[in-house]
This record gives structure tokens, sequence and C-alpha cells, in this order.
């Protein structure tokens, strides 16, 4: 794929919105003033009526289409975003972000503090879902944007979907929740914990203040990954990929890698290890360990659900264990129980948790669908 | 319990057995000489025909059953080992050792090398489980043992038995393979990669040779255990234990732990950092990666097992997902296409793969069953 490619909207630029009103937080803390970096593909229609929120997962960020100049590889959800595609940007004016606390220009903790002059490291405060949704509705208020036709977003993204439809009830149209979960198990939590202390034992780290010291905690940032990564897949995925198939075609009998799967595993901890700030990997495991929508309302899924006045698409992939789709199945029984309107599809799919990612036949034609008919309806209206 | 318990074996010793034959290991390299910690529980009979033998599983060691004096905690399968339990010391003469390579008396990597009059560190050879039952054989010899009337192990110790069906035919009666499978996956690869780069990537590894330094890596042994904890649990064991119960009362946004499947794991993890070697765990992880016991029968697991003769009890638990029902299935279809005999039980149990560890009805009834019925019939012959 390159940027001639029909099918891209071509060469996007990011953008950056300056707020100085501070940003009071979930935890009690606050920013003062920050940046959210972002990109739009489309075009907002007269009426404003068209604007399609992408919100993204723990190491995403907002180039999710098209090409930024001379490179090789479009943005992260390229498949499913562009003219004709799923999220048809011949109909939607998409805006895509980067979340605060993450490190793709939005201010995080590898940003610098105003107040001190200094990076924010592990001082930058923990974001929780709720936060993220509040600066997304600032931008959206920037941008001049009255409502979102759609909010959009797998795994940690789908939180924020969740928290869109219940915080601004009024402001989201539709709902996508794709490959997530209205809470963490404790398995979840315990594979995130895992990753933490892989980052935070490294010596390296220094207490996150590893910036100042002109260095970083590498070998737990691969720690994380490796595992994340393992989880991400399903483990067919990895049967079908890897197998046991052996790099030099027999055992080796010392601890180099040795195994297919090692090596890959190896490589895309190293390759992450190089792209992602630990402070940030950090903050967004917490915001996912921490997200409960019920936890104002005690406990209670339907109660909380109720507010929402959005219709929702909720997707699942049959072998994603981290989010599987009996999780998913909570979030569609909870809104069967509130009376919303919510279609659900758990699609038949190898790749694990990451299959949201791909442009999967019937994944792809169930969104297309949601996202068109709805956009009928409102043009009728 | 403790060892006034009338159904304990009571105290119990542990013996070492010294070896001067080299033994010659499937990587090619050889252990000069060793030792081989182990304990008996019951009383061998006269024509010897009633000796069992126990496989231990990845951090598991001689210590199965009864108490070493003084101390308040008995062997690890305690549960399912002693007069009128599961595996019957009335019945049985159990014979229970720490396998070379471990960190519990056997020779290991925290053994004096003879030859350097040092430590062995990450000198000592990596071992395969042929090599194991190799050395389980050598052992067997030494006590004057025929044959087993049975061998019985859970996760890595099935292995091991499977490995001793089909490399020892003719001495072994009854063959007990519990929570494993014939060979791992690349997912199952993955985690013990994962585990390995923890330990080996902790500056207090110095290449293994941390003995030598008066230090060890503790926080990548602690980060090895965290993680295979998580998959020795199941989801919903974990959900049941933990839930999403705060410490506290309530989130803390900060990095201690917050939840109390986080502290768990923390101090599961520094309890085992306490107690076993980093060196022994990469051999122990590695001997799981690579056990295949078609790799001499070109990948074919029937014609593997076609050399068997024992009679075979698999059994495996509903909820355990490093080696689900599925793997020990393969087992069993492999068998019965080989037209041995073969019993299975899948057992309903929420614990995961920790499951083969606790005393559960069916399971017990099972094993109990298994191990009855063949010693009978054997009487009768």
């Amino acid at each position: 794929m390159s940027s001639n490619d029909v099918e891209s909207i071509g060469n996007v630029v990011a953008q950056t919105a300056h707020f100085d009103e501070p940003l009071l937080l979930r935890s009690g803390r606050e920013i003062a003033q920050y940046d959210i970096v972002y990109e739009t593909y489309g075009t907002l229609n007269d009426d404003a009526s068209n604007a399609l929120l992408i919100c993204h997962a723990l190491s995403g960020h907002h180039h999710a289409a098209g090409f930024h100049e001379g490179d090789a590889k479009p943005g992260w959800w390229n498949e499913c975003i562009g003219p004709g595609k799923a999220i048809d940007t011949n109909t939607y004016f998409v805006v895509s972000l980067n979340n605060l606390g993450g490190c793709h220009g939005s201010t995080g903790p590898t940003s610098i503090n105003p107040e001190t002059g200094k990076v924010y490291g592990p001082d930058f405060p923990i974001m929780a879902v709720r936060d993220w949704v509040k600066s997304q509705y600032r931008l959206m208020q920037r941008l001049n944007i009255p409502h979102w036709a759609a909010v959009v977003g797998g795994s940690l993204g789908g939180m924020q979907v969740i928290r869109w439809s219940i915080d601004y009830p009024q402001l989201v149209k539709k709902a996508v929740v794709i490959a997530s979960a209205p809470k963490l198990t404790a398995q979840n939590i315990g594979f995130n914990e895992v990753a933490r202390q892989a980052i935070s034992s490294d010596p390296e780290f220094h207490d996150g203040h590893y910036l100042e010291k002109d260095t970083y905690p590498k070998q737990g940032l691969i720690l994380a990954r490796m595992l994340g990564h393992i989880t991400y897949l399903s483990d067919d995925a990895m049967r079908e990929k890897f197998g046991r198939e052996l790099k030099t075609g027999k055992l080796s009998f010392d601890f180099d890698a040795n195994f297919q799967v090692e090596s890959y595993l190896r490589y895309q901890g190293e390759q992450f290890s190089s792209r992602f700030d630990a402070n940030s990997y950090l903050l967004m495991t917490k915001a996912l360990d921490y997200f409960d929508p019920t936890c104002d309302h005690d406990g209670d899924l339907v109660k909380c659900l109720s507010q929402a006045t959005a219709k929702f698409l909720v997707v699942s992939f049959s072998t994603d264990w981290r989010f599987p789709p009996s999780r998913s199945e909570e979030i569609v029984q909870a809104l069967l129980a509130a009376r919303k309107s919510v279609s659900y599809l758990e699609v038949d799919a190898p790749q694990g948790h990451d299959a949201f990612l791909f442009p999967i036949d019937d994944y792809v034609n169930c969104l297309t669908a949601f996202l068109k008919t709805d956009t009928k309806e409102q043009n009728h209206a």
C-alpha cells in the first residue's frame, strides 16, 4: 500500500489544539493547560452533522488513516477508514486524536510541565477514561461540532465510547463499541500489573525520571509488549503463524531465540520500546484497570447505561480471549435491559483481540451498514 | 493440617543417591556424576511390584507428601498422597524425586561442578524430558525396582509420564497423565519466553553467574512467577478470588498495589523469588518448550505412542487454559488410534491449571479407582 492507493485518503497532516482552561481530573488533580494533537479525514458538512470520533486503544494515537508525508505505512486503522471504506470519509468527517497522557504529541509525561519547566515524567497525573472523554468534548467544541454522528472505538477505545454515551448522552447519535468490556477482570488487571512491574523494576526507570537521565526502561517496555502481544493474539493465530517452527531448524540447547515465536516477540518488543514512552504505558494501563462506568451507579450497568440515547453497535471476535465475546454480551444485555437500541455481532475471526484492526468481511459489512443506515435516517429527518 | 493428621504419612526424610556413571544428554552434553534427592512413602512389597513414581512439574520437587521435621506445611501433593488417599501409601511404595537441573538438592545449577570446583550456574546443561526420565530410570535400578506399577505426573510431570511410557514401555504398568499436553503451543512458548527474558534481562542475572557475585535476579524471578501464576489460575478463579476488590477500598491514582490481585501477585512473586533458582527456572521452561515426543516419529503422535504398553489415565480440567482439555484429548485420540487402553476424565473444576494439585472429588475418585483396579488385576494375575 502507498499514498497512491486509490482507496486511501492520501496524505494527512496532524494538527494541534491548545487549551488554556484547566482540566479537572477524576483523581482530583488538574492539568492547567494542554495540547491535543488530532487529524481529520473527510469534510464537515454544512450543518456539521457528519462528524465521527475515533477513540484509540492502549498504544494507539491520532494517526488512524492516510499517510504522513514520506511514510511507507499508513495510519493504524487505514484498512477501515477512507473513501468507500467501513468508516467512509465520503460520508463522515472523521476526527482522530491522541489522548492526553499519551506520547504522540498530545500533552503527556514526555511534555514540558509549564509550572516547572521540566518534563512531567512520573508527575503527569493518572488519567481516567472520563478525563479523556472530557478533553475530547473540548476538542469537539473547538472544532464547532455540535454532536457526534458516531463515536467509534476498539478495546480501551470502546470504553471511551461507553463513557461518551453516558456522560454526554445527547451528543452521541451512534456508539460503536468494539472488542471491549464493561470493566476489566482480575486476570486483565493481573496482566497489566506484570507489565507495569516489568517497567518500573527496570533499573533504567529511575522512578519514572528516566528522561532527565537521558535513558529509558527499554527492557521493561520490551517485556511489557511481549506479554501484551501474546494476549492480543489468539492461541490459534499463534499456532497458525508460528507453530513450533525453529529459526535454524533444530533445537539449540541454549537461551538464544530458538523458536520463531520467541524471535518474533523479541522483535515486537524491541520495536515498541523505541516508539512508546514508559510513563505513558503505565498511565494507559491504569486507565484500563480503573474503568468502571458503574461506579457512580451502585455497580449497576443497566442503571448506568439507561442515560444513553445513542444507537449502539457492539462487536466482539470469537477468538479474543483478552476481551472475549462474553464481555461484549454483558454490555449488550445491559443495553437491552435498559431498553436501548443495540445491534450485536460476534465475528468469527481467528486473530484474537487484534482482530478489531483487520478488515474482516462480516465485521466491515456490519460496521458499514450500521454507519450507513443511521446516516440515511438522519438525512430523511 | 499438622504432622498429627491421621491421614498423613507423618514425618519424612529426604535421601540422596549418588551416581558416578556419566549421563549422556539429548543435547549431546553429559553430566559426569550427579546426585538425585528423593523421598519414599509406603513400603516396597516383597516382589517389588507396587512402586509408583511421582514426576514433578515446573517448580516442584521431591517433597511431595508428609512433613519435614518442624515444618508446618506438608509436601506439595499431600492432599493426594498418603494412607487411604488417591495415591494410597497402604498399597503403593511411592517414589518422588527432584529432577536434575532443579534447585532442591539434586544436582543442578546451584551445585558445585566437580570439574571446576565452582557452582555450575549457567554452565549446567539444558535438560530434555527424556534426560530426566533416563535419570529416573537409574534411580529405579538403584532402588531395585523392576518396574513401576504406575508413573504419575501433572503438567510437565505428565510429559515425563508420556516419555516413560514410550522410552521404557515394558517398565510402566500404568501411566497417569494429568493436565498435560503432547507438546507446547506457540502461546505456551511465548509465555515461557517472556519469563525467561524477565530473568535474563535483570541486571542481577550477570549472564547466569549471579551466585559468584553473591546476588540473584530477584525482580526477574518475581515477574516470571507473577506471569506464570496468572496462567495457572482460571479467569473465573481470579474473578472469584479477587474480583475488582481494592486494598484500601478506593482508587489510589498511583502505582502502588491498588487492587487485591496486584498485591497477591506481587506477594506470590516475592515468595517464589526467595525459594527458586533462576538458572533452574530457565532450564525447566526450556524442557517444557522442547518436549515433543513425536520428534523421532515424523511428528506422528499415534506412531510414537504405539510403543507404549501401559494402561493410561488422562485427566484434564475444564478451566485449565494453559493446558486445556483439548490438549489432553489429543493424547487420548492418539492413544485410541494406537489401540491402547486409555481412560479419560475432564474434571469440571474452577481452579484452572492448578486444579491438578487439589483433591477435587471426581478427580480423586477417578485416580483412586484407576490405581486400585489395576492393582487388583495384578494381584489376581
